[in-house]
């Protein structure tokens, strides 16, 4: 990562891509104006550091008026650079490699499949949402055209760090891994890990009613 | 939520979650004892805040041994709750509904999906994995048998509030949301979001040359 004088803190782009999804979803119900105290009660992220968030970036929002939601939709979007399509590789054709493929909000977000890898010969040569599934041999060498610098794992626990392997050699420096497990990878890549489960167990544990968190 | 004594903070039980994947990993690699250093390795949380968590709920581990890995596995999945098997259901039949019905680590962390409901008559009567898809009308009733507590919402975003609220009624009170969407829950409920949407966007800014993290 390029050093710069002008320093987010590491948390700042999540709470931004919250905000992202929060003023998505007021396009959605035709709101055109907010304060920073909606985006509180929307996302749960307090007002001052909502508006800190964004001074890292410039000035919006104008004292008394609000926040114009599609402009400031469009400007963190721009600063996420979710703006232009980014080409997106997914490795892992079974159930759910297959939904996210057919999930509307990716391309609405202007993340694009463009090529879907697996190892199972059943599967490869058939075809997912418009795409064929490719042997995941040809990985590097597609990702040569395609020029895709992240990569969704949706392959089973034990190939999934083989798979970032892959997808690492074949110039992904961005992994979202749906696989339960820690993947080991070089400095300069990125993983993001989504754990069902993981949910699944934090609201187990505010079931209890032995629990009381402070 | 009960008062207690005992007073755990609020991001604990997302870090027990944390030790617990990894944990769980570390039962699928035979691997059977690890110091608190080895937790640090595998999830970035330090050790000492490791030791801290734990602290809330008693002494584990040996100076100079470490812990027991399925030991401390067992000791976790006791304090989340995820001991015995709870019983989940699932509104929003579609490819991501499936994809997690089908999702073996789901069974393996015991959270058995007892139900599936849809409001499309296409789908209601049909079979996925072993259940049949049952008409949202019948959800307070159903669940009435099953008396879970825990529910997911696989449906559209426009959709979601609506599930939302009818699994309120009908006794849920920790929700995991798919649908990229803020729910708003009485007190007493609990809802996590997964947003593949939003990860995906945190890492498109770490793709950026532009970013540079403090």
């Amino acid at each position: 990562m390029q050093e710069s004088t002008r320093k987010v803190p590491k948390p700042t782009p999540e709470r931004l891509a919250t905000y992202l999804a929060a003023l998505n979803d007021l396009i959605e119900r035709e709101v055109h104006t907010i304060a920073s105290r909606d985006i509180e009660k929307l996302t749960g992220i307090n007002a001052a550091q909502f508006r800190k968030d964004l001074s890292y970036f410039g000035e919006f929002g104008r004292p008394g008026i609000g926040y114009d939601v599609q402009g400031l939709r469009d400007t963190i979007a721009r600063i996420l650079k979710v703006k232009e399509e980014q080409p997106v590789v997914l490795v892992g054709a079974g159930n759910l490699g297959t939904a996210l493929l057919r999930y509307p909000g990716l391309m609405l977000q202007n993340f694009r499949i463009v090529a879907v890898f697996d190892n199972n010969y059943n599967k490869i040569g058939r075809r997912i949402a418009d795409l064929e599934i490719q042997d995941i041999a040809n990985l590097a060498e597609a990702n040569k055209t395609h020029r895709a610098r992240i990569g969704i794992i949706t392959v089973p626990a034990p190939a999934a760090q083989d798979v970032a392997n892959r997808l690492i050699d074949s110039g992904i420096s961005a992994i979202l891994n749906f696989a339960p497990t820690s993947l080991k990878v070089p400095s300069g890549v990125v993983v993001r890990n989504v754990d069902f489960v993981k949910e699944l167990a934090v609201l187990a544990f505010h079931l209890s009613e032995e629990s009381a968190l402070s």
